[in-house]
């Protein structure tokens, strides 16, 4: 890939389960890999070194969020998003796409794109394709995600088949303008960049077939790696996890694959069995401001009586700060007073277990032992919800 | 002092200003100390590690809100309060008297006590000077301190000459009740830590002869440390300092001496050269979170629109995490976004920031160069406030 530092390098598999490496120009991440969310340009309650400590090699930031507040201008002014952050890992952005569309009622989609009013100051914006790919070359990001239209879920077959040939149009675009701004075409755009990678995006809906003409489009246009969107909407999860199976299969096997949006613990393992090498979710971090843990002995909810005078610590299994230092007796209690430290402590915790899952995960891997792991893991994390 | 590992050592003066350390069952601090308030067991939006690292020594825990949450009854089951938060360092509390008497319309104050209702759900409770001792006792501090009367601002003299009267006949009672606590006289309450000290408390208001009894009768009674309560509460700054300095010069030499409640970093350093040895305040912490700052030139409100571009650290003469990873333009994003991270990076730099002060403090007072420190950090503090 000429003037582009971006890279994967498949290294082994197992069964379906795929170890790996993408090389950015902001480092290499080690897949399968999970990426924390970092909506506003931070994980929300850590700091960066707590993510490094925790193992994030990439996080993510929203494209719409970043936009609206500080800006791309000024983030681009300050030499792009990792710099302006202070985070010198790989970030991946989506196309700001996601957040527009759950906008609703403060939304019209046409071809060209969505307008929108901003959720802070009712402001008026327009997001197309081309600007979905300026807005992510001023920030920055190693991964690029492109504009996709993000169907409700149920919608009927129609709606499905209509929205997908849209995304297709709309990743056709992407493409362009991306190519264009490396050709130097629209030297009014700061690039942050220029080794930005840019991703496909597979929709469908769960529709099977749908989903095998996007992913061949998709494929069609030529991405660095492919993504697959528009799940863990609400559908069942076994229909999930056949739609992730199936159109993994469609996927070029020297490209990175990307779960959007997903998922639970479990849902990373079995994504991973299907062939999915990237996830992002904000279900580790929201949950943990929520008090919801996740442990090697199952989900608890740090707000259960029970737990006042337990000293023992959340997950006897894990090594991170929060288990080390302290009890569930002191977590229980900061979560009940309030305190900013719970949030902090507890999303310490949560993306801990998620980062080592994919640590145990990916040396499962090399090691050739990815379905006992997946089997052993799947029954300790069914064995107890602690609570809920 | 048999059965209590408590102790003091004056290392060494410069003018009035003292260098010593203060030994307790958890550690020894170096005086003059400064102590980050931890309200309901954490110093908010601060992990135990992160105060360790700013260089904080000793913190201090509200009896008050740790009696209503999670109980002094509870904390006592998990081991008392050091091991129930998790930080093996010093702990002084306060004896809740302060925060029981903010409550005005909530509370009853009779010669045997304060009755009042929580905060939190309107339950009746009881403060009287033994079980202000009895509560202390059960969360294990190193230092308890006596139930004081807190008189409001301004008073007359014939109502702060009553008060003072009272304070010191609770005093008297306090230190009976733990004569009697570590005679075993009472043993239904369970005594965290029997090194556990207790510092008495001059009051007195404004009138410097109060001041003067109360600082008599105080030591008359004999206590490991005494504090000087009832001042940072609105009046002229130079009518404190003036109390300070003669207040501090009735108390024995030999004993740590504790302003409660002070102050600014010009306070520290001011009541510092009036013989002061321990302080603590919410204002690094509380402010930190209302983003404003503390630096070696001057306060900055993080919110203001000039930081939006600045590419800068918070303080270029700070090596705290937040100065050498971030610039202001993302401390002032992380602001304006809401975002908790904003909280945690804030109140690490401000604690440093008083930290570093009371560690460049004791430095000079060794050096004897204490009042030439005293007038360049006067002078920088007083350069500017770069706005607010």
């Amino acid at each position: 890939m000429s003037g582009n530092t971006f890279s994967f390098a498949l290294l082994n598999t197992d069964g379906r389960a795929r170890r790996g490496e993408v090389t950015t120009p902001h480092g290499v991440v080690q897949t399968p890999a999970f990426m924390p969310v970092g909506t506003q340009g931070t994980v929300k309650a850590m700091r960066h070194r707590d993510l490094e400590e925790a193992g994030a090699q990439i996080i993510l930031g929203n494209t719409y969020h970043l936009y609206l507040r500080p800006g791309d201008q000024l983030i681009a002014r300050r030499g792009g998003l990792h710099r302006f952050i202070g985070w010198d890992h790989p970030i991946v952005t989506d196309s700001g796409g996601y957040q527009v569309f759950s906008l609703s009622d403060r939304r019209t989609i046409t071809e060209n794109g969505a307008q929108f009013r901003s959720h802070l100051d009712g402001s008026a914006h327009l997001l197309t394709p081309e600007s979905a790919v300026d807005i992510q070359a001023r920030l920055g990001s190693d991964i690029a995600m492109v504009l996709d239209e993000c169907l409700a879920y149920p919608a009927s077959r129609d709606e499905a088949a209509h929205s997908t040939d849209r995304s297709v149009r709309w990743a056709r675009r992407c493409r362009d303008r991306l190519r264009e701004l490396r050709g130097g075409q629209h030297g009014d755009v700061i690039v942050s960049s220029p080794g930005q990678a840019q991703f496909g995006i597979v929709q469908g809906g769960i529709y099977q077939d749908l989903r095998d003409l996007s992913a061949a489009a998709t494929v069609a246009i030529g991405f660095e790696g492919y993504a697959i969107g528009g799940l863990s909407v609400g559908e069942p999860i076994d229909l999930m996890y056949s739609i992730v199976s199936d159109t993994a299969r469609r996927l070029p096997e020297d490209h990175p694959r990307y779960l959007m949006g997903a998922g639970t613990p479990e849902d990373l393992v079995e994504c991973v069995a299907r062939g999915i090498d990237m996830f992002d979710c904000v279900l580790p971090t929201r949950n943990a401001r929520n008090g919801q843990l996740f442990t090697s002995e199952g989900r608890l909810n740090i707000k259960n009586a029970r737990f006042a005078d337990d000293d023992g610590p959340l997950d006897p299994q894990c090594g991170c700060y929060t288990c080390r230092t302290h009890s569930r007796a002191y977590l229980r209690h900061l979560y009940m007073a309030g305190e900013m430290t719970a949030g902090a402590l507890n999303t310490l915790h949560n993306l801990s277990f998620y980062l080592d899952t994919m640590g145990r995960i990916r040396d499962a891997i090399s090691l050739r032992t990815f379905d006992r792991f997946r089997q052993e893991f799947l029954r300790s994390a069914s064995r107890l919800s602690l609570d809920s």
